[in-house]
């Protein structure tokens, strides 16, 4: 039995994970992010502490989730949005449980619960993309989680692929997560609104109020053929396109799944994304990945996490 | 000792390579490429005999380096230039010489001999760039050739990082190549000359001749302070970075060192990329790899060839 800690920016859950990735039990408090690191990591133990109890077997191993970097020893580095930085989290928790500990990027353990048990599963080498907020991303290569020399790769939603309208939270212009998360999809959405578009089926939910405005919106409109809708969504998927041609072109893995809010779409993101690529690659008669949907939902970074835990003890 | 073959668009180069990466003797023929495969791989197979009959020792392993894809078991999938598509060729060198034999692409290759005996030397991760007529890449991990599953990876020059005024030959749009290259280079500088920009520097070297304009002529003359030189090279370092962020972003390698006509430019490049890069740079506090030139030139295809047949029957 393995413990999955995913600390998100809004809730840190704990999970029960078993060797076969079924989640047993879990517990959430909200992070309250701005309360600094100490009531964070006290909530964290308390957390593991209650759901320790409830198990009959034995601990092996916690993993732990976090939107940010944690170097090859476990640390944190850096999770900007809590302004954490070079947190021994790792060594706090070992002290406290006495069992070992294995701590990495939210994205890249959701890419190991997918492949470990999810669209990834049976392939050994793929990219899990979460297309949410930002744009995260899981490598595995070889059967194993690839994030560089220094832990900090793998942030293919930073990778530069054009020029946008508008500045990443990064400080840099035409980041692929600018063009292809919700985010990007609603900044585009929200533009061409202000500029004077209409849609009458995007109104309908929104009321001229822009803050109601969503990827599910948008991508709903493009699915009942609103011109808006449509051109919103063609344009992420050109860009969605661009990067999987240069993720295809670097890494070439066997599959691609697509996490996060936008892939909720399904097989209508799929389809485009199949026909886009097929359209623009180059040497027709190469291989071409998978593309699948995400397994997991919310639960991808307890079961990930866990299975880092598990990774670390084999 | 071992044989590494140079098969490239101009000329075939086999070389004697002892197990220090030293060059003991090579052998020169033109491929002349329009004349179809068997009477190239008649040629390879009369170098390799020749250069044989030198050594003293016995041949351990042949390695190919081609300017195109081959698959793992080591057979050549496509070489565009040449029109090569599917030939088995290390099939027919093992049956020729039984000894084994490695192929893999001209510009891995060359990352291998920067690995094992060059700029890479005493790295685990690093990724070569060739920027010559295109970009190539070589990238290693762990110690080991990375080229993808398909081994179609590793294709840098492809990766899309912008929009450009021309496109690229493999008929898209944006491509690193087309910034970075030496003809990224010469055809921005062309450009700029037939918009009727002025340098007199370079006038004096081409006399109005476009033809003669070359990545030296223009680097030399923004050396110089020449200020259509400085915007060429400044507008090639401003992509370069732009695509070593994005290298940065996804392999986060230790270090990446520079092949290729434009690398002859020395430490006025390094010094460019050092400087664009810290300022573009996200996580100022994270570690930045290494910028080094490549220690090979001519000398790079057989030496890491001979080091792909080394590491075959290692």
């Amino acid at each position: 039995m393995y413990i999955g800690v995913d600390l998100g920016g809004t809730n840190i859950v704990v999970g029960l994970v078993d060797e076969q990735c079924n989640v047993i039990s879990t517990k959430s408090r909200e992070t309250n992010s701005c309360r600094g690191k100490d009531p964070i990591i006290k909530d964290i133990i308390e957390m593991i502490v209650e759901i320790k109890s409830e198990s009959i077997e034995d601990i092996k191993a916690i993993g732990v989730g976090i939107p940010g970097f944690a170097d090859k020893a476990g640390n944190v580095k850096a999770i900007i949005n809590l302004k954490w930085k070079n947190v021994n989290l790792s060594e706090i928790l070992e002290g406290k449980f006495k069992i070992p500990v294995a701590i990495d990027n939210d994205a890249t353990v959701a890419g190991v619960a997918e492949f470990e048990a999810g669209a990834m599963r049976g392939y050994d080498n793929g990219v899990l993309l979460t297309l949410g907020t930002g744009i995260g991303a899981g490598i595995i290569i070889n059967g194993q989680v690839f994030n560089g020399s220094h832990a900090i790769g793998s942030e293919i939603g930073h990778m530069v692929i054009g020029e946008n309208f508008y500045t990443c939270n990064c400080g840099r212009n035409g980041c692929f997560e600018t063009f292809a998360s919700s985010t990007g999809i609603i900044k585009y959405a929200e533009k061409l609104l202000k500029e004077g578009e209409n849609s009458e089926v995007i109104n309908n939910y929104i009321k001229g109020d822009y803050s109601k405005l969503n990827a599910k919106i948008i991508i709903d409109a493009a699915k009942k053929g609103d011109s808006l809708g449509l051109k919103v969504f063609n344009r992420a998927i050109k860009y969605l396109t661009i990067g999987i041609l240069n993720i295809m072109n670097i890494i070439d893995p066997e599959v691609i799944a697509f996490g996060g809010g936008v892939s909720n779409a399904g097989e209508f993101l799929l389809e485009a994304l199949r026909i886009e690529v097929e359209k623009t690659r180059y040497n027709k008669d190469f291989p071409v990945p998978e593309f699948k949907i995400a397994h997991f939902k919310n639960d991808a970074g307890i079961i990930g996490a866990a299975m880092i835990g598990k990774h670390k003890i084999n």
